[in-house]
């Protein structure tokens, strides 16, 4: 069973009106969740054609750093939450003072999502496992830091990344000098020699109630998410609730609520260390709509509305989740279909999204007894729906990117 | 196993566009999943709060018995489908014979939901267990039908009811004369001494590919459906599939697209009659939606706009639904959160309803092994919503009505 911490009786009102800043694919699969716990949700939108934008029953329009846009949606909610970290800290810090409308997670959880110069500083502060990790302003630094760790280094833009962008493996320092200038300070790390990635979600309220999500195994693609297995093959159950017991430790330290994802690399001793934050629903949790008693984006509702918590057990033995990334297919459509046609058990997820190579458009889930059938069966239907049903489909093998 | 149909590969292409007509809590629990099937689902709403239209991107306002409003609708999709089987044949024809629009169930289906004269014909015609039956057109056919049956029969409209609605038990002729007036011709029916009320659901697709779900047991309270247990239980393996086995006939018989319910009296010697027909997502599956790899809402539209259908394995040996009938409580949120807090397994949806007594305005669910655990469970979380969390809640006996 997940870790849990008592669920406490605090006097706050749960929420009503949810405001969503961002409307990428998570806003939108919150929208689901929302209208069957009854709560509104509008959307704060750049474009009314983005993902969630498409099939909002609301949607304002306006960009996430136009302060008097996000506050117009505040003022229309009880809560504000968020499809992406990238609002600035400024504007939620205005929004919390006014106290009118609740920020969640607030903008002191939030930064260490946003900056991880500040992340790093403070995991390594609070003594959560970290890799080997140099502040860097100045191209001296980045010299002192490749000699420290064997002449190879990976560097990151504290803000703005995402997936493969804002990261660089560098072994001189004049490969990460033009980021130097541009972002004035960077954050280096040595290469973890991680032989999996993992990650630890959990969901956390205002109150502090907390649960865990069983760690799963997640496999990137190019620097993006491409497939999870849950929970994580061979992670006995010693190890599972060490590592929750992690993330449930940081979202009680950083006072997050809502959703948190602890991206973690895992070493050939088993130990862990800590690689991304991210404080929303995550890719690396998309297994849970279909294959626990609750999803993550209901659970993130539930958790920002103050809502109490939903159980994060499992539906069966495994699940794994498969992005589809922009292919071939340029209409979904027909491939989806051969796919559902091939596998009753395979659960679509689309995301209205426009095909771009590699774009994240979609994933398919599946539950079952044998995590190895499952991937063969997620990366069949994902096959035929990016590429097309007239591709031929041949043998995979988990895991597998082409 | 469900019983399965094998899957045609038939030529047709799948919609992306599907129109409903109604704005009701069936509507409404049709949204989530379309969003994730990535179609377009526009209701047909008489009023902008219905439970529905409140939570949808797309809202038309017009009668659902408007034919321009039903052709507006049908103008910008290629099926629509409905909340209800109020729309009058006519309109449904119009749009058949234009060819346009698919119309899925189609009207020469959908008649067997509308009409309950037509339904007993035709069943009976077939050859599909039915109670005794007469059709009433004088008072003197009101006088054989209780003579013939003891003295007592159930008098219908054939038209127009739901839930306890348009039906009666009569012991006199005179008892429903101002109905044989009004309506010109009834049904009557035996009073069929059942020991339970059942419910066989099937999907079914254009080309004749069909799924059934696991038989459910449900129980009324004051003529609307209040408790269902899935898998019916006691119903053994070969009782599951002849009683799948005699919906699948029906659906083919009938030539049904999309999700159809038929509600069955369980007689002491096992024996099944048919009482009625539903060709919607029915109270009876609303378990599916957290109990069955495929939800109901999703299963209609995958069926109506012809996408293969989904696995209707259920997720756990047994699955409860018990439905929100309007109490004291005028705001659920409270009772609600109390109910959330009491039991982490208890799966809320809220239909976005103001409060009458005896209202639909939402239902919960639950999973796992013991069917009474879980109806004990599903009621007190019940009682904390309807009732609001400050009113005890007793020990409460599984289909005990209140």
């Amino acid at each position: 069973m997940p870790e849990t911490s008592p669920r406490p009786d605090h006097p706050s009102a749960p929420a009503r009106r949810v405001g969503i800043i961002g409307a990428g694919q998570l806003a939108r699969m919150m929208l689901g969740p929302a209208i069957e716990l009854g709560l509104t949700a509008p959307v704060l939108a750049t474009d009314p054609a983005e993902s969630a934008a498409a099939v909002a029953a609301q949607v304002r329009l306006g960009r996430h750093d136009d302060e008097q846009a996000v506050r117009d949606l505040a003022a229309e909610v009880e809560v504000i939450t968020f499809d992406h970290e990238h609002v600035p800290a400024s504007v939620l810090e205005g929004i919390e003072r006014d106290g009118a409308t609740a920020v969640r997670p607030g903008p002191a959880a939030l930064i260490h999502a946003q900056d991880k110069l500040i992340m790093r500083e403070k995991l390594s502060s609070l003594g959560h496992p970290c890799p080997r990790w140099w502040r860097i302003t100045s191209v001296q630094d980045l010299v002192t830091a490749l000699a420290e760790s064997g002449g190879r280094i990976v560097v990151k833009t504290p803000r703005g990344g995402y997936d493969a962008h804002g990261v660089r493996i560098v072994d001189d320092a004049e490969q990460a000098a033009d980021w130097l200038s541009e972002h004035g300070e960077l954050l280096a790390e040595e290469l973890v020699p991680f032989t999996r990635e993992l990650s630890a979600q959990v969901a956390r309220r205002p109150g502090g109630e907390a649960i865990a999500y069983p760690v799963v195994q997640s496999v990137q693609k190019d620097g993006v998410c491409y497939e999870v297995v849950a929970p994580a093959p061979g992670l006995d159950a010693a190890d599972q609730q060490r590592i929750q017991g992690l993330a449930l430790a940081i979202a009680e330290d950083l006072d997050v609520t809502g959703m948190l994802a602890v991206e973690l690399f895992e070493t050939a001793e088993g130990e862990v260390l800590v690689n991304e934050l991210a404080m929303r629903p995550h890719n690396t949790g998309h297994w849970s709509m279909d294959g626990a008693v609750t999803g993550q984006f209901e659970q993130h509702l539930r958790a920002v509305a103050d809502i109490p918590l939903g159980s994060t057990a499992p539906l069966a033995p495994a699940a794994v989740m498969v992005n589809l990334l922009g292919g071939a297919a340029e209409d979904l459509a027909p491939g989806a279909r051969a796919a559902l046609a091939a596998d009753p058990d395979v659960k679509l997820h689309l995301y209205g999204k426009s095909v771009r190579p590699g774009r994240k458009i979609g994933h398919v889930t599946l539950i079952g007894e044998d995590p190895e059938d499952l991937l063969a069966r997620a990366h069949r239907a994902e096959r035929l729906i990016i590429d097309g049903p007239d591709v031929p489909v041949g043998p995979t093998t988990p895991g597998e990117t082409r």
